[in-house]
């Protein structure tokens, strides 16, 4: 836990202004509260809480401003302004909300960094956004590697009955098949390792998902699955509280895990490792960055900057991502 | 209805004499006929009704061989012999069963053509034994595309929430891309509505998914989507009981459907379809065949060597397979 209290203490960072990212931080925040000990730090704007929309979230929550010297008290929300805005935009992108999202992240990072927290929960931030203030990182993960000098990290999900890591990210489908590599998948298993690890299992049962239909049917629908996947996963030195199994074809695997035959699946690509995860656990799902040296969990949606100050959002996401994070802490 | 009777006349076929085939298309007539009015024509080999692991499933079926000059009556289990097997080999490919394989298909396929039955529910075949037979098809799919000298065939899934056809099939990952053009989406959203069609939907909501994750991200992960599959979806001419959505995020595109907002999906290549389809609806769904002068379904599983002749094999998909053929005959 963190050098200042016993409890643990998770850093939020409120998102893009224009979207749900306020909204669902404070309220995830006050409902987790209720059933959990920890301790909040929500890094983000002044402005973001005098929006009257989100005075309702705020009564019944203490929020004081963080002070370094000061020893945290359960029961308060701590707050860090990050970043002057002078007036809040809604409804789409703008540069100014590009770079009150990334000096949310900056802040809590260097926290986390200083020992001033033990994890981070982001919400949404906007691509687009960042582009328009002219930022190089377009997501919360290569802005996290860059800001924590971390040689490699994955996007994994963790979900109530599937658990997903990603070969590759955001990426075109046409590029997919040339990075896939036998030293990025054993990077990839070595993460998925960590985080079961992280989560208690004693046994840890790993699924690779062919690239390939039907895992590439003995070569006669592609051959990564011959040359390159097959041999990265019996080259692949580990002890016996693992096993791996795979190429696996990927229209059943993600189905036999959910099942219960497998505690995680390592995904040759985006769509189908989130597919899975979106149809069997849409909105209870959790982004979780591997590979940092801390942790840090985000919600499976984005900005929706249509519903943003105008209905409430859904905080089931959120709230997974923060009992997560809290859930990865007390293992660790 | 076929020119014999009027009631509709199904042709199955037996598939691999080394699967559960002939297993689950005894005990799925058996069943079926209890409950619908229907004529079943059965194409396989005499050898595997005096298998007596299958007896048990001829117990209260009166089964008697077709002739085509008497009248079909209901109640009865036509058989069709379409092949001598001088043995029965199983637990394994053979070029023997895969030579039976391909003339049940044939028989069956020109039974209909002659108009003798009118629809086709075939069990699963064996890529491997048709292989060794030397034949150069290696699925239903090509195989029928050739009998019936059809231009193009495409393969749908029809589940209890989900609707999908596919754009490419059994193809390396790699090739998808270059495969994607408006040419190909045309005749696949033109196979799309012929299926609503069939099913009697008056109107028809197609959503399309995009090719690269988030759908390329307004050109940021893959040009794909602005530059073939969008053009292509607005160039579509077709009527007002029709609306086209797309292209949309692979990862949420089929959660979507499956909640109601759309009556069939066309995804871009196998995974991307067959994940949602079998994560949401294992067992359930069911291949249709479209493009073919007449209705072919099929299960959604294989051969499973290993469980054939060993204990029963779950007949639930085969007989959605009868069911969904004799609804699209009911609509036709």
């Amino acid at each position: 836990m963190s050098r200042l209290n016993s409890l643990p203490v998770l850093a939020f960072t409120m998102g893009d202004p224009a979207g749900i990212g306020p909204d669902i931080c404070l309220r995830t925040i006050k409902h987790t509260m209720r059933n959990q000990p920890f301790i909040p730090i929500l890094f983000g704007s002044k402005i973001l809480l005098e929006q009257s929309f989100l005075s309702a979230s705020l009564t019944g929550l203490r929020i004081e401003p963080f002070q370094e010297e000061t020893a945290l008290e359960t029961g308060v929300l701590y707050f860090q302004h990050s970043y002057d805005l002078s007036t809040l935009q809604t409804g789409a992108a703008f540069a100014d909300n590009g770079l009150a999202s990334e000096a949310y992240i900056v802040d809590a990072t260097r926290f986390i960094s200083n020992g001033l927290a033990d994890a981070l929960v982001t919400a949404p931030i906007c691509k687009e956004s960042l582009e328009l203030a002219g930022l190089s990182h377009t997501g919360h993960t290569s802005m996290l590697k860059a800001l924590t000098h971390s040689d490699s990290v994955s996007m994994a999900f963790n979900s109530p009955t599937l658990r997903v890591i990603l070969a590759t990210i955001h990426v075109p489908l046409q590029n997919v098949p040339s990075m896939i590599t036998q030293t990025l998948l054993h990077e990839k298993l070595h993460h998925a390792i960590h985080l079961l690890d992280c989560l208690g299992l004693k046994e840890k049962r790993i699924a690779v998902a062919g690239l390939n239909p039907h895992a590439g049917e003995n070569g006669l629908f592609g051959s990564e699955e011959q040359a390159i996947i097959g041999p990265a996963i019996r080259s692949f030195d580990c002890d016996a509280s693992v096993s791996i199994s795979g190429p696996l074809p990927g229209d059943t695997v993600f189905h036999r895990a959910h099942q219960g035959e497998f505690d995680l699946v390592l995904a040759m690509y985006h769509d189908q490792g989130l597919i899975p995860i979106k149809c069997l656990n849409f909105g209870a799902s959790v982004n979780v960055s591997v590979g940092l040296p801390f942790i840090r969990t985000s919600p499976d949606h984005g900005t929706a900057f249509d519903i943003a100050y105008k209905k409430e959002a859904s905080i089931e996401s959120m709230c997974s991502a923060t009992e997560f994070a809290l859930e990865l802490l007390h293992h660790g």
